[in-house]
């Protein structure tokens, strides 16, 4: 048990763009919400997994929707207690923490501003481990646990609850009400006990996130000279380095509540003179180098600034920016046959096996 | 009080396809829910508005979506114990009885199956007094009462609770969760106490429904040879006669989980030479004979076979078919300034404002 504060909430964010993998939204938006509520509510208290007791019930807070909508459609405000009351309410028993579902993006700060504005502790824990653009996407969907009773409310005041007979289902209702509040909504869902979020959950996932936020900071004052600045962030994000480019054409649409699209890039150092994509839905989903695949979901494929690596996500992307691609390890439970059927890279349309990033770049020239 | 048994369902069902107005669905199917529920659980005691407790609940329940796909998608059976338990569960109060929310079409016929399945009585008494094909198009909208908590179930067991911030809010939300869930899905909505009801409530429409329905089916065995079997029809319905015609073309298109579309008809005896045309959003919107709008939503156009007088549901219109055009006068309330706002001819796209259907008939040759 800790207290995260300003300082915390500015490394998990900058964590968190990068878990994002390009997707999630910029945590920028959710940072000022999550500094908003501890300015008004002091310091939120972050628990341990372990800390939790297994009866105790965990609501998992999110928007649901496009990160581009977001951005610009905001919140009202009172969207976390309406989640709470109708949770409360509707299960008939007392809420003892929230919980991030996603740790990838800005739904890793909301649960930050909902603790600080409940008077609720916050769980080290998500079910992503990453960002992830549909809400059965989760760890505890292969745990076989229920992501409802969900409980859904816009910025307007209108509000859901639903039951469905399978999460895939969650979310095709979820999103189509999304959709018509407008592209993004407030959601509490996959509440469960303590001993559940224990089993299937990706555990220490926000201090994980702000370890990756400080060492993203800290990278450009290292002292030790016998290491580049980028060889010391790929060692402390323990990323395999793809490619490293500039971008040369952006293509983007949203669609279904999706930020679809790709981005094309031209080698630059080592790179000079070779070509790369990277596909993104709403997260980035799979990098071909030189025609060849070198990484896929479920793994964590991150475009970073190519000189001070800071995340750049999918809506930042930009013709003539210099970047360099990433590789990070996804949770071990997505390499499992139910995890790739949930995100395997033939979900997201790409068609090939799932290999692992660490097999795809051996004897090529990506370098750890 | 009374009972409503086999026969009454008969002659409710003929009616409500004349009250749909060439909408609501073909009640046939319904009909046949309405007689497996009487004959598994007996007869369901239909009580009057005056008998009902101002404090009781009362359920009104219905089918939501596009009649076309009703007929083809089905229910399982489960879904109106599933409402009634959704109800009562998160009203934390035992329903009175349920109630039709719409008398024409199939949804007149729902209730009568669910109030004998849950062993409930059911109130003479709708919000429409017709069929409208959106759910926030009840008197009950006019008088402040809220469609929410609406309660929506699917024949796979995905249920959904709705609190919205308008009527018009709930049909946009539980309309895009109809759409994702095939097109159909059972729901209840507008629960109010009996009160509530007596005041905005059309009184004694399935009553009058089931006349309706006995008039088409006596009309030809009527003894008196001085009044023709058509005057006999128009006379027991106060209808309209607005045109007779042959369908000359039918345009027909499912948008939205709306069947739009409309009929061009080529006059056929006193109208031979003249032509018509009527044009639909689920429901028959605007009746044009020659050039000359003759009537429009909210006053019910009613399109029946020209020789049987049974009424022809917008589905059922084929090329060729020999009909009579008929409107009846909508209920009071419809006609208001508030009414209007709701189902006035501009709102389905009629450039006209409304006048009463029997001032635009008069001096025409269309006779009552």
């Amino acid at each position: 048990m800790r207290k995260i504060g300003l300082q915390e909430v500015e490394n998990i964010a900058l964590g968190a763009s990068l878990l994002g993998a390009g997707g999630g939204g910029d945590p920028y938006y959710g940072k000022l919400m999550a500094i908003g509520a501890i300015k008004d509510c002091g310091p939120v208290t972050l628990v341990s997994p372990e800390e939790v007791p297994d009866d105790a019930i965990i609501l998992p807070i999110a928007m649901m929707g496009a990160p581009t909508v977001l951005c610009e459609k905001g919140t009202a405000g009172q969207e976390y207690k309406v989640i709470y009351d109708m949770v409360s309410q509707y299960l008939g028993k007392s809420v003892y923490a929230v919980m991030p579902m996603e740790a990838g993006g800005v739904n890793s700060m909301l649960p930050i501003a909902a603790a600080a504005r409940l008077g609720l502790p916050m769980v080290d824990c998500d079910g992503m481990g990453r960002a992830f653009p549909e809400l059965q996407m989760v760890t505890f969907t292969i745990g076989g646990v229920k992501a409802t009773p969900m409980a859904l409310t816009d910025e307007k005041g209108n509000s859901v609850i639903f039951n469905t007979i399978t999460n895939k289902w969650t979310e095709e209702l979820a999103r189509a009400v999304t959709m018509s509040c407008g592209g993004s909504v407030t959601v509490g869902l996959y509440i469960m006990d303590g001993a559940t979020m224990k089993k299937y959950g990706v555990k220490d996932i926000v201090t994980r996130s702000e370890m990756l936020g400080k060492a993203i900071r800290d990278v450009k004052m290292q002292s030790d000279i016998t290491i580049t600045p980028e060889d010391a962030f790929l060692a402390a994000s323990e990323g395999y380095r793809l490619f490293k480019g500039k971008i040369s054409d952006v293509l983007r649409e949203t669609n279904g509540a999706f930020n679809l699209g790709h981005i094309m890039l031209d080698g630059i150092g080592d790179y000079r003179g070779q070509k790369a994509e990277v596909t993104f839905q709403n997260e980035n989903i799979a990098a071909t180098v030189n025609g060849e695949i070198k990484a896929t979901a479920p793994d964590l494929i991150c475009v970073v600034d190519a000189e001070t690596f800071v995340p750049v996500t999918t809506e930042a992307l930009k013709y003539g920016k210099r970047v360099m691609v990433v590789g990070l390890k996804c949770y071990e439970m997505w390499r499992t046959k139910e995890g790739l059927a949930l995100v395997g890279p033939r979900y997201f349309g790409v068609d090939t096996d799932y290999i692992p990033l660490e097999e795809r770049v051996k004897g090529g020239n990506c370098s750890v």
